[in-house]
């Protein structure tokens, strides 16, 4: 059974209404999820690899159909725009069509098809906005390529570093550099993106909550509240190689056994600092990785995350400080590399309180959700308003072939925010 | 340089004498090392390959010219035979002359030149031993070609199975048997090998250490006192994969963090049972292994030795039982498969003593250790007393072509085996 048969298969019919079409929705992720799937059921599409490229050409082709206008900068980021009744600055919205390794059909496809749902709906019932309306999808937003995130939207709002782009290595040795250039861009035309970009007065993202929360409270969708800032450390420890049958155990410069102490311990710091932080080691990678030759060298990543800025910061000191500790307690050599450190975001109330309004419409109660994922809309908000609404998540599982939000509940979050966006049109 | 300028640099004159000569075989040396020489000064002479065949032709012509009748068998082992003034049962010593892809130029080579060299000594020195004595090659010890190992010393021991002749394929998809075809024997004739073996008394291997020991003891040639049986431990630990930000720390199943313990408890394991015991994770994968996700799978291998079988075993209980452990405690699946078991040689203690008591005539202080390395020995010693000697390693470096070893240490070992061989010669 492909998608597209599991989403119709519980699908309340009666959603289908205002121009919102659940039916086309859920052929749009199938069509979606078959770029990038795996045996598992999983999809592996990487930020600028051809797979992402293939969907975002797919979603263009959509956003044509519908009536927008589509550009691109050299970040990759795509915009389908469509004339207001004026002119001026637009209400955006969308996501990313990018995946994590093995990953799930809703995380980021879900917001980009909602978003330009909304504009298929206003071409149904021949509705046309006061303002401006841009359907966006960023680039790379998982960042699984180059250990990296938010790519497209930090290049969008001219955030992303020279120095970066250079210093990026996929698993092959490629530069980000290189990459870039096979995609048919440079790393001049990704740093330039933000200089000419469209004027946005307020952005807004659908996105799956991979967490439990709104399942637990049995509403379809929620607030957002804040997006937690995570930090990416890159730690190296570095040994001495050996023959595992040669060298006596006493002595030994093993840099896995460093490793696994530092890893092993990271799950007792969070609650040191705060209810809501997280510490993660996801990644890891043995050299040379022979079952009989001892490592010589281990490169692993901690993801650190708060919704608190302060606490997300003593958290990753105590991780880089418990790394120097053991690596010096073993005579094992240490380097550390922040890959990425992002700031938190609250959410602006009064965006808040516009969604828990459309909410009401549809009787669903509003639940105020801190995000502990970081999302694109956490970038695009350090300089503009944004907010996010949530759809529910079965089991809370994601990045993840298991990720799965029923259709009924991907509509609803459809309705929810053509009348968020309809309500931001009619502003002054 | 070659490998002989380099060699006889350092030499020291003195150690020529009693007919066993240091140039001689700095200079065998020097033209084994071409036979397979690559640009990064390593060798690649794999099991059946025409450079393991040319540089077993060398070795047989130098071993007519010093007098010695030469057979092979099946396998392609080489035995280079000198009458002794008894019939009955050969003293034997012996290595291998193939090596791994890009290897050094003693592992092996050393072994087969320094048993040739002491027929050399006598033929110089007019001595004619009590009994015969026998200098062999056997073939393809590394195994590098097949994955397999030890075939000639497990052909000549009749413990090679027909279905292994089979099933082993090189990286080209050449079956072992179509292999032994070009090399002008045949899968049958090969496993012929044990049914006419020449009668063995006792079989003594030279062999440089791999290893640290003799050069943090500074000497020149120790005593082996067994040798490891590998068991090697596929462990997968499976935990559930969910968003590193949206996944409270409370009520994970992170399979990498499981993994982290048992690894780091593993160095604490080997000496509760035993001072040889030696147990390494070198080879670990996290999968996804995305550094946002966490982990839903990690697969690694326990390589786990000691020269003594119930030590060896217990000690692969002992991680077993730790790793159920583990898993139990965290509610996290763990499946083990045993990769492979080979049975540990203790050598006999008779024997050590004999080496130690050649050492002693040449002021070098016995020191017995323990060989975490597979060996021919290995092999032959399973129905026959057989015993090693090391030749100190420079920094324990092997299996690379930074492998050295001095010729002063080289001649030490031909003096110290001719000594030991000398004695066996004389015992009724």
């Amino acid at each position: 059974m492909n998608l597209y048969q599991q989403l119709i298969k519980d699908y309340n019919q009666e959603l289908t209404h205002s121009g919102v079409n659940g039916e086309r929705l859920a052929s749009r992720l199938e069509e979606l999820s078959v770029i990038g799937l795996m045996v598992s059921g999983g999809v592996t599409r990487p930020g600028y690899s051809a797979e992402e490229k293939e969907a975002k050409e797919l979603v263009i082709k959509w956003m044509k159909n519908a009536g927008l206008t589509v550009t691109s900068d050299g970040a990759g980021n795509v915009f389908g725009r469509l004339a207001g009744k004026t002119e001026g600055p637009s209400i955006a919205s969308g996501s990313h069509v990018d995946s994590v390794p093995n990953g799930g059909h809703f995380d980021g496809p879900l917001g980009v098809l909602s978003a330009l749902e909304v504009a298929e709906s206003w071409k149904e019932t021949g509705y046309i906005p006061e303002k401006p309306y841009e359907v966006v999808i960023f680039s790379d937003e998982e960042g699984s390529r180059f250990k990296s995130s938010l790519t497209g939207s930090r290049a969008f709002m001219g955030q992303l570093r020279p120095e970066e782009l250079d210093s990026l290595r996929d698993e092959n040795g490629k530069s980000f550099r290189d990459v870039l250039n096979e995609y048919g861009s440079s790393a001049e035309e990704c740093l330039k993106a933000g200089e000419n970009r469209p004027e946005i007065e307020t952005f807004v993202e659908v996105h799956i909550e991979q967490g439990k929360v709104l399942e637990r409270e049995n509403q379809p969708v929620g607030v957002v509240k804040g997006i937690a800032g995570p930090a990416s450390l890159e730690v190296t420890f570095t040994g001495e190689a050996g023959h595992a049958g040669n060298t006596p155990m006493a002595g030994r410069k093993d840099p896995l056994v460093a490793a696994s102490l530092f890893v092993a311990a990271i799950e007792n710091f969070p609650k040191q600092v705060s209810d809501t932080a997280v510490a993660t080691v996801g990644k890891l990678n043995v050299h040379p990785n022979g079952f009989n030759v001892i490592a010589q060298k281990v490169i692993l990543t901690v993801d650190i995350r708060d919704i608190f800025e302060e606490s997300r910061d003593q958290l990753l000191d105590q991780i880089k400080t418990n790394a120097v500790k053991i690596a010096e307690e073993r005579s094992i050599g240490v380097q550390m590399k922040l890959n990425a450190k992002i700031k938190p975001l609250p959410i602006n109330e009064s965006l808040q309180a516009g969604i828990a309004e459309s909410l009401g419409k549809f009787n669903i109660n509003p639940v105020y959700i801190p995000s502990g994922a970081g999302h694109d809309t956490m970038i695009v908000g350090t300089e503009m308003p944004a907010a996010m609404l949530f759809v529910r998540s079965r089991d809370g599982i994601s990045h993840n072939p298991q990720e799965w939000t029923s259709l009924n509940d991907c509509v609803y979050g459809v309705h929810v925010l053509k009348d968020f966006v309809e309500g931001l049109m009619k502003k002054q």
